[in-house]
Formats: structure tokens, C-alpha cells, sequence
């Protein structure tokens, strides 16, 4: 029986108790973004640490500015001619609500049997617990069948990924040389779809802002002001309509430089595709491409920037009426990035194009939420083909080079900071639901996914 | 001594006692528009039936299909030459929030010292407990002055009033013979400034609406939907923009049908009170008017009709970032209207012109939360000339017949459905904070008001 066969095997035979391991941290609510949940960002980077620990990792929780970071060393010693990756992926998971629509409570993990398959569904089962535990049970598998890894492994797993990252530049400043590796294992993407395996890469970049519009001292009766007083509302809904013109482009200034055009192969190759645009809309209730016109919904998605309101609030918003006119409005926008738009400058540019909207007797604030620049992998590298190769050889058919609309900082960094590529595996699908109520990530994308990273790693032993 | 002396003797004697009975009443959280504080609403009426039986009324708390109203028989016994009046307040108030702007908690009534005189602070302490209690009180003095009151009073206080007064109209229709009375007397509108007394002879109309917009069936990660994903909040700040030209000037159909130009005298009248519309401004933190373009300040509160965003809500509104494209959006409208302005009208007109602005794969929800008209008072009873003869005794000057920004729908009740004019008197200042947090009612507002609801019903018992 080959190496690889007794590793898969393994996974196989385990596929439960790995389940019940994945259970246990998708029970832990690590909401980065929310310092309510800090102690359980704490907790989850503690038990990602017992967990690699277990396995022989060389494994601690580093603190930070932020949530903890975790770092753990293992596998085959280091050393000339054996193969290093760092892998990453991120424990912390995007806040809850609106709770309502939760089938089932969100950190209480169930499998869901449907038409489709059984599905494990929970906040964080598929992004990212789901998936960077496919790399630790695919490591799991080596150590039990084979009593180690065959190549060097070196894991960080970030806590700060849903709420902007921000320590993790410094923190890979400051660990330069523990860090760097060949090549970094990303698993944060997903499938092309639930049959064929995909690498990402292209990412499309992310700047976040919040707007506070504050006009009056305080909230005013519209009765006894209506009329003469200025309300926050309408002077934040005007920016808004402003953002975008009739056919969708942006109009803050400036914002297209570095927004290049696709290249006719990329083009082509998406065409070859056969994308169903109209089904990607339709399993969300959508019929009409919202984005540029022109474009096809792909293009909008994968090579397009974008100008997005994830939050509005102001005024009375409990049931029933208040004839109020508040003192303030916010919202929280945010810009996807593509090619080299720079996110600071656009940052800048966007300021301005609120400010010169703010009446002279209103005043407005900005909280800046983290900026990244969009990224293109270079796939020159033979380890590309190798980890294709292996994904090949686990769904049974070719990986598709897909771009991805979301954005992950850390690829970039890891490129500047480290002078590390990155590879981009995961297997997500399209309706997993990650960010919205009942996400959940196929039984059959955390067994495949396992058995598919227990691949690239054999594959990436005999890859020197 | 005369009898009038002796009942103001009474009420400045009786202060202390009279305060804190209001006191009482305004530690009852009565928020109508809340169901959470239903039973609180139950217990306000509970309390005002208690004072007013405590009076010898006949009175009692009467089921709607909202909440309680509050009815009281008493006073001299009606017969000819006997004056009857029906006095309306209501015991409801506007929701506290938000709470963390007040000073001190909102249903914690007390007493605080300022450089222009001690005000009662609290929810509810002027808007409209404070203004309804100085009638009450009144009639408590003239009973233990005089054993009872010199003419017979219908009192009706509802609990509605911050919330559309839905049960209203109903309970008039089918009550009308009980609550019939010679002229109706309302405490719910202000004084012209600190110093001056005013009666209020013109009221704006006031619409409420709610709009839901939704367009994804769920909330959408703005990676992976970002672009062609329609976002209900774009779709809303759109509608909301477009209500309003640049000028000022509201942009629904027909929105203007019904109002006409000021009449000349009334607006060299206005001119005449020497409004000081920048101080007015001033004091909320604003300087430059928000209304229509060449339109005076008090013009556009008294005499323009309003269209108004009293509350917007979408998406992600917690701590922090949640790249999320919402599902939906909603925002609750209200319009304060003007002349013969016909709120159903305006209402399906606005409806029509957001329909319009609704993408074809979106879908928009309405919740209509009541429609008055506006109102202009008749003058010419006499009464109108014993009321301000009384107010202007008990300040020292004569008292200004204003308008008022506000809406106060019974009195086109009163008019329509028991053919009762109505004398609308008050002790408001623009200063009370009415609707907004730290809601005060200045103390001389309360007695001074004590005092002239005394004189007013001396006044009307001579009036026959």
C-alpha cells in the first residue's frame, strides 16, 4: 500500500472524531471584531494551540495589539532539500446576527443532512475553522500513518482576519526569520464549484471606512424644527447616491487609477469557463447584474473594484415612529481594490468627496477600518503545477485558475514581507453562506478538502 | 378676597405637593409606540383616573384597541348657562433613547437649578405630562378653594398621542354624545417665548411612513457578491436623496396640491414678532436654514410642509466592520403638512414615486403609521378673547396667537367629528428638548401654567 494511500486511509477511518474536533472550536464564538468576545478569541487560539501541540508541534499564542496570534513549528526537521511551507489561516470568525434568521443557534454545530449532501452548519464552519482545519487533519493523518510529516511545516494562524488584520504586518516584521518559508498554504478561497477543485489567483483588494455625519447638538422634534433643521440622514443618504453614477462607476476621484483592463486570455479563459451568471444571482433571489455595465457578472466580480454600503444607521430605528431628527447619522462603506489601485490614496480621495458634500453647519468623522491593495499570484513556480496535480488527482478532474472577489491581506504581506508565494487552495463553495446567517460547509469539502491537502503535501515532498 | 385669589393662593401653597405628584406620574415609562411598555401605558392611565377621582370625578380608563383612554366627568353639573369644556391631553411619551445621552435616567424626574430657573427634568416632565397636569391642577385648587368648579368638565387624556393616536378617532365616533362640550381645550403646545403666552391657531398636518427594501433572499458577502449584488441601502439612499431637489423643495407628485401661499397680514404679523431665527438655530448647534429655498425660518416651520428621514437602519451597525451586503434596508419617512394637503393622497403618491425607484429584482414593503391633516383654528368665538385675556393676566402681557410646527390631529377631530372648536394653550418653551434626551419643563412653566388654566376656567365661567 503507497505512502499516500495509507495517509488518505487514515482520514478516512478518522473522518468522525475529526469532525467532533472541528465541533469543538466552531463552539467557541472568536468574533474578532467585537471586544465582547475577546476571551473567546483567546480560548480559540488556545485550543488551535493544544491541538498542534498534540500533534508535536512546537506551538504557543503570541499576544498582539490585537487577538493572539498562533504560531506553531513541526513536521520533518529543517534542513537542505526538504521542502518548508508556512500555512496560514484564521480563527476568528464575522459576528452572528441578525440572530433571527439562524435556523439553528450559530456556535452550536450540526450536521444537516440535504438533497445534496450533509452539511455541517455553524458560524466560522466554513470560514475559516472549516478550512484550515483540513490542513491540520491532513497533518493529523501523516503523523498517525507515517509518525511524521514529510516536509517542514511551519502554521500561523491569525485572529484578527474579519476585522482587519491590523497586527499582522508588524507581527510578520518582527518574526521575519521564524516565518519565512518557500512557499505559503493559504485556505481561505474556494472551489470553482462542488466538483472541481480550483487555485486561486487573483484577490481583489479592501479598504474600509466609517462615516459619522453629525449636524444638529442634538435630536430635535421634526414638528417644532422640521423644515429649517438640518437633517444627518439625508446629507448621508446624498453621499451615498453620489458614490456611483447611472451606469454603476464610481465617482470618487481618481478612484480608477491602476484599474486596468483584462487581458484577452484571462478574458477568454473565464468565457471557457461557461460561468451561469443568471443561476449565481438566482440562488440569492437576484435576477440583475448590479455592477458596472458592460461588464459580464464574472468581470464584476473578480477584476472590478467596487463601492459597497455594509451599514447605515440613524435616527429612531426601534418599532413604531419617533418624529425625530437626529443629531447623526453613520455608515460603513467599503471598496473591493483590483490591479494597483492604492487603497490610501483612494482612502484620501474618498474623505474628500464626503467633505465637500457636508453642509458648512455639519460636521462629519471618519474611522478608517484597514486598507489592502489587490494581488495577482505569479503561477510560474512548479509548486503551482504539483499542487494542481494532486488536487487533479483527488476530485478526479483539472483545477480551474479562478480569480476571487474577496480580499486577503495577508497574501500580499507574505510576498512583500517574506518574498514568499503564495498558493491558494480551499473549498468553499459559492453558497456556503459565510458572512450571512446559516453558513455552512459541505461534509464532503472538509473530507475531500483533508484528503486533498494530505495530496499536496506528499506531492510537495517529492517537489525537490 | 376674591375667589380667583383664593384659588391661586391655594396653588402657590399647594406647589411643593402639586410637584410631586407629577413626579409620579412621570416615573411611569409610558412609551406607547413600544409594546414592551404596554403595561406601563395601563398603569399611567390607571394613575390619572386615580388623581381625577380623587376630585369627585366620574372617570375612569376605557379599552381601545390600542392603549387605554382616559375619561372624567365633572365639575359643576352641566344644565343651560352652565359652561362645559373638554380638556385633552395625553399621558404617553416619546421612547427615551438614546439613553445614553441623558444626564440623569430619563424616568428619574428631578428638580435641577439653572442660571433661568429651576426645570423639572425627565421623559414625559413637559411633552405631555407636565402641560396636562397644570390643568389638573388647576381644577384641584379651584375645588379646594371653592368646593368645586365653576363649570363642567369633560376631561380626555389618551395614550396614542406619540403613536398616531390610531384609536382615536374610533373612540370619538362612538362616543360622541359623552364627550361633546361647548368648546374643547387642549394643553400640548408652548408659550411664544419665557416671558410671553400664546395661543396656537395654526397646526401641520403629519404622515407617517415606513419603507422596507429588500433585494437579496439573504445577506451577501460583498467579496464574493460585490458588484453584481443589488444593495437595498444604495437602493434607499437613492429614494431618499431624490425627495428633495436642491432647492429644498419635496419631489413626490402632487406633493404640493393644497398649499397656498401665506395670507399678508399673518405674514407681517410673524414679521412682527421679531423672531430671532439665527438664535433659534443657534441654539441646537445649526446657522444655516434647511428648508426651502426663500422661505423664512418660521415659515418653514409653521407654514411649509416637511418631508423628513426620522430613522434609517441596514446591514452591519455593531462595532467594527462586517464587509456584508445587506438583504434589506428600511427608513421611517414622516412629511409634516400644511392647508387642505391630503395625507392619504400624499401617502399613495409617495408610495408610487418609491415604487418607481425600486429595481425590478428588489421588492419594497410599506407600514403606514398614521395621517392628520393640518388644521387652522377658528378665532372668532368669543372664548378665544376670555382665554387670552386670562393668559395675559397671569404673565402681564398679551398673548401671541402663533402657529405651530407641530401635530396635534384630535383637533381636527374635535372638529370634524363633534363640531367643537378648540383653544389650544400651553407652556412649552423651543428649549424643553421635547423628544430628545434631558426633555425638561421649566418650573415656572408649570405653576405659571397651574395659575393660568385657573384663571382661563374663572374666565369661561364668566363667559355665559
Amino acid at each position: 500500500m503507497a505512502t499516500i494511500d495509507k495517509v488518505l486511509a487514515a482520514i478516512d477511518a478518522d473522518l468522525d472524531a475529526s469532525l467532533a474536533r472541528l465541533f469543538e472550536l466552531v463552539r467557541i464564538p472568536s468574533v474578532s471584531t467585537d471586544p465582547a468576545h475577546d476571551a473567546d478569541c483567546r480560548r480559540a487560539a488556545q485550543w488551535v494551540v493544544d491541538q498542534l501541540a498534540g500533534l508535536g508541534f512546537e506551538a504557543s499564542a503570541r499576544d498582539t495589539g490585537g487577538q493572539p496570534m498562533v504560531v506553531a513549528h513541526g513536521g520533518a526537521a529543517r534542513g537542505p532539500g526538504v521542502p518548508h511551507v508556512l500555512f496560514y489561516g484564521h480563527y476568528d470568525v464575522q459576528p452572528a446576527d441578525p440572530l433571527d434568521l439562524w435556523e439553528t443557534p450559530p456556535f452550536e454545530p450540526r450536521l444537516v443532512e440535504t438533497a445534496t449532501g450533509r452539511q455541517i452548519v455553524g458560524r466560522g464552519a466554513s470560514d475559516d475553522k472549516g478550512q484550515f482545519m483540513t490542513f491540520v487533519e491532513a497533518c493529523r493523518a501523516w503523523i498517525s500513518a507515517t509518525g511524521n510529516l514529510p516536509i517542514a511545516v511551519t502554521v500561523l494562524i491569525e485572529g484578527e482576519e474579519e476585522s482587519g488584520s491590523r497586527s499582522l504586518g508588524p507581527f510578520l516584521e518582527a518574526h521575519k526569520d521564524e516565518l519565512r518559508a518557500d512557499l505559503a498554504l493559504v485556505c481561505d478561497t474556494g472551489m470553482w464549484n462542488r466538483e472541481t477543485p480550483a487555485i486561486t489567483t487573483m484577490l481583489r483588494g479592501l479598504l474600509l471606512e466609517e462615516v459619522i455625519v453629525t449636524a444638529a447638538s442634538r435630536d430635535l422634534h421634526s414638528g417644532m424644527f422640521g423644515g429649517p433643521a438640518r437633517n444627518p440622514i439625508r446629507v448621508l443618504a446624498r453621499i451615498i447616491a453620489d458614490l456611483h453614477d447611472e451606469t454603476g462607476r464610481i465617482q470618487v476621484p481618481d478612484f480608477y487609477d491602476g484599474v486596468s483592463e483584462l487581458d484577452e486570455d484571462v478574458r477568454r479563459q473565464w468565457q471557457e469557463l461557461g460561468f451561469d451568471a443568471g443561476g449565481f444571482l438566482a440562488d440569492v433571489g437576484l435576477s440583475i447584474p448590479a455592477g458596472e455595465a458592460g461588464r459580464s457578472v464574472l468581470e464584476q466580480i473578480w477584476s472590478r473594484p467596487t463601492c459597497d454600503v455594509n451599514g447605515i444607521i440613524g435616527g429612531y430605528t426601534g418599532e413604531g415612529t419617533k418624529t425625530v431628527i437626529p443629531s447623526r447619522a453613520s455608515a460603513k462603506i467599503s471598496f473591493r481594490l483590483v490591479g494597483d489601485q492604492d487603497p490610501l490614496r483612494i482612502r484620501e480621495s474618498f474623505r474628500g468627496f464626503v467633505r465637500d458634500r457636508i453642509p458648512a453647519d455639519c460636521s462629519v468623522e471618519f474611522i478608517g477600518h484597514g486598507a489592502s491593495p489587490a494581488l495577482t499570484v505569479d503561477m510560474s513556480r512548479p509548486e503551482f503545477a504539483r499542487c494542481a496535480e494532486a488536487l487533479a488527482a483527488e476530485f478526479g478532474r483539472p483545477a480551474v485558475m479562478m480569480g476571487c472577489g474577496g480580499s486577503i491581506p495577508i497574501v500580499g504581506d507574505f510576498k512583500r514581507t517574506l518574498g514568499m508565494e503564495s498558493v491558494l487552495i480551499g473549498f468553499g463553495l459559492d453558497d456556503d453562506r459565510v458572512h450571512s446567517p446559516n453558513e455552512k460547509y459541505e461534509l464532503s469539502s472538509y473530507h475531500h478538502g483533508t484528503r486533498a491537502w494530505a495530496r499536496v503535501i506528499g506531492a510537495l515532498a517529492g517537489s525537490v
